[in-house]
């Protein structure tokens, strides 16, 4: 006997959360089906080869390497230290990279697409840290240009995404990568010391403002006082509306080209998402946001709950210049967005913000006895000709035993037929959320049932 | 440069396939909840010493495993020939019972559920072999015991899937493992060469009746000639309407107490499929269903598209004793069937029967001057909150090239508006299937369209 486990750093839910999970995963496709985009799904395995371009020192460490049973073998006679052939994805973007360079003549650009897959990575075993996780993805991929209006769609997505959701105010927050090298050049500070700056600022939450200008003004940077604090300062700029973004934008004055065409950049975004009627509660600049240094050009986006800021970025991304440069010589300019549905779903659990009352069934059809039981078939199969989810008792048992069965499992009506109906083509319905029962002819209690069901039958 | 590629023996498609392939997947789910079964997902890997013990030697040697960089390293440190901690789940079975098992106190029986995820195995690389492949699993689990109805509550969802796919004509043919076993036990043919005998009968397709005869009578077997032409009536045994069905079962008469049993649980189930409704002609017993022996108890069903009979079975499964004998001491009978629907497709798509015509986007907004910019954006929104997937173009280009994109993509409906109908809060469409075009009121327009589109919007 062998004690059944799944191993560490995997969420497995009961049916239950996974019905809630299911419903959260079909909002989010829904929602970038509303938008226009084209869903892809790409293999568990890449090659090695050509998922490893592009990984940096830690990334390659937390990289899965997949071997059937064969290659295995013929690897350890070997003896050799070479690479597996194959590699488990650990995100969607380098697949998508490898995807759009291998199909690009097969592609119309701009190219819209999601993804929504599950990607690995072995991290450390922690906590709250998953190996295998969903990550939701969409991006707008251009051919040799890419409208900067596709930068501020992103946000009206991540806005509907998250209306829909329902978990509560948000806020997303947007910085740009040109006004932030602009402003770093307009200081002296150039190249590599940008993203050494950068990394400083980035650790404000956690260190604070003093342990970081400290740092600043120390012997690696050697920054002056004055320096040091105009970028404090800069990393402070939030909005709190949409004309206070418009005001603190105007009010960073003139700067380098760089720096005013990234302002610029930030402050056309900023109209469209109010032509697109995108509440202004829901955006504002936050110039504290860098989201590393090496992929992203343009803009940057990171969007938290507003009364849950522990859980940090619940949805980010941004513009980059280049999606493929290690697999074509087309110039793939995008932009584009992450959730990562796992680790959100896990930190809702944790606050209690999950509900997990519903079933994805509407109706259970008890069975009385044995008699009815063709009968109860039939009024089954009635009603799932009505889109409605149906479960049907295979057994007769006492009533009482079936509400509690159904109230237990969360479906929320009882459908039955005792001698009585039959005789007269009636339906007893009970709604256990409500108590009402009543008793109609079944037309109308396939109408009744429909009618209290709204929007959620498929 | 690398050569931007996928692995062999997997299955990438373009987005409008992916578009048909979804639209198949979510008609599978939604039959599935339609039929009160629950969801459940299991992470891709497995322990390896959970997953491999119910594996024989074949499937055995397909399984891939994961390791990380660390992992690998470590074991080529080691110089071990030891199994990787890490093994990819290589169907959706060995998974649902380690679920079972180790969730079961959480868990209410019978327990209904659904999995639709990906299996791997290290197949040998060739055409319409997959590596990595869809699964579409329902199973229903009982505690102790599982009422035989829900033998027959299978095919009525089998019939439901294929009907709402409208991939053609089908039959569900079902057979019983213990009429098989008892006509065996009644032919003097006892324990392990019953498997023997199967094995043989299972090649009467491909090698022919008299081939078979000859095995069957040759020195392996020594069956006399009565005998073998007893098994080879036997597998012929087919119907053709539901009472052919209940004649031919009758006219197998009476046999050992085990036979007896077999055929009166496939006369309980036929009974129930006419009650249920299912169509006659979707139905049928045929005696030469096997479906491997070890693992099958009971009735065992195959699904055959009838103008494609060379697919072979697109949807198979049966009745099994005990699910989880290797993770508890409990007793888990269930009853389930799997889809392939990776290998179900590329052979629908090889056949031509895949329709990839449309987009899963319902309408573009068209651009015609940049000064319509705002008000394109505006438009899309009022589009999408009325349940339509819009897709924007996000820079104006001449009407003529923005219809060609609209119809090359798939997308039937074009929206539109001028300095003419934003001047008067008009809206024009455009039907590109029909040619139809009109101008509206904007509220108007949102209901021409989703009268059009019935009910293929979200």
């Amino acid at each position: 006997m062998i004690k059944p486990r799944t191993p560490p750093g995997v969420m497995e839910l009961l049916p239950r959360e996974q019905i809630a999970f299911q419903q959260m995963l079909d909002t989010i496709r829904h929602t970038y089906e509303a938008f226009g985009f084209l869903p892809v799904e790409t293999p568990v395995f890449e090659l090695s080869d050509v998922l490893l371009t592009k990984t940096g020192g830690e990334t390659e460490r937390q990289v899965y390497f997949a071997q059937s049973t064969g290659a295995l073998e013929k690897s350890r006679e070997e003896g050799a230290a070479s690479v597996p052939e194959l590699a488990l994805r650990f995100d969607l973007t380098v697949p998508l990279a490898r995807y759009v360079a291998e199909h690009e003549h097969d592609l119309a650009f701009p190219f819209r697409r999601y993804q929504i897959q599950r990607v690995y990575r072995g991290e450390r075993a922690q906590r709250g840290r998953f190996r295998e996780f969903y990550q939701c993805d969409i991006d707008v991929i251009g051919k040799d240009a890419l409208s900067p209006r596709y930068d501020a769609e992103i946000p009206a997505v991540i806005n509907t995404v998250f209306e829909r959701l329902a978990i509560g105010d948000f806020t997303i927050q947007f910085n740009h990568r040109k006004l932030l090298r602009g402003f770093f050049e307009g200081l002296g500070i150039q190249g590599e010391r940008q993203m050494l700056v950068l990394r400083e600022l980035d650790k404000l939450d956690k260190r604070g403002e003093d342990a970081v200008r400290a740092t600043l003004m120390g012997g690696e940077f050697g920054l002056d006082a004055a320096t040091a604090d105009r970028l404090l300062a800069f990393s402070r700029v939030r909005s709190v509306s949409h004309d206070d973004a418009l005001q603190k934008l105007a009010a960073l004055g003139e700067g380098t080209p760089l720096f005013n065409q990234g302002r610029d950049a930030l402050v056309a975004t900023l109209v469209q998402l109010k032509a697109m009627g995108i509440p202004e509660s829901r955006y504002a600049i936050n110039l504290s946001i860098a989201r590393g240094l090496d992929y992203y050009t343009g803009i940057v986006y990171e969007t938290t709950l507003d009364a849950h800021p522990q859980i940090g970025s619940i949805c980010s991304g941004g513009r980059y210049d280049d999606l493929a440069s290690h697999y074509t010589k087309s110039k793939l300019p995008g932009v584009g967005i992450s959730i990562g549905l796992t680790r959100l779903f896990y930190q809702l659990r944790e606050a209690g913000l999950v509900d997990v009352a519903a079933s994805n069934v509407d109706v259970l059809v008890a069975l009385l006895d044995d008699a009815g039981f063709a009968d109860a078939l039939a009024l089954s199969q009635t009603l799932r000709g009505r889109g409605l989810r149906v479960e049907t008792q295979m057994e007769a048992r006492k009533i009482a035993k079936q509400f509690q069965y159904a109230d237990r499992a969360g479906i929320r009506f009882v459908a039955l037929r005792g001698e009585g109906e039959r005789s007269d083509g009636t339906v007893t319905l009970k709604d256990l959320r409500s108590g009402e029962q009543e008793t109609l002819p079944l037309e109308a209690a396939a109408d009744w049932l429909t009618g209290r069901l709204g929007g959620s039958a498929p």
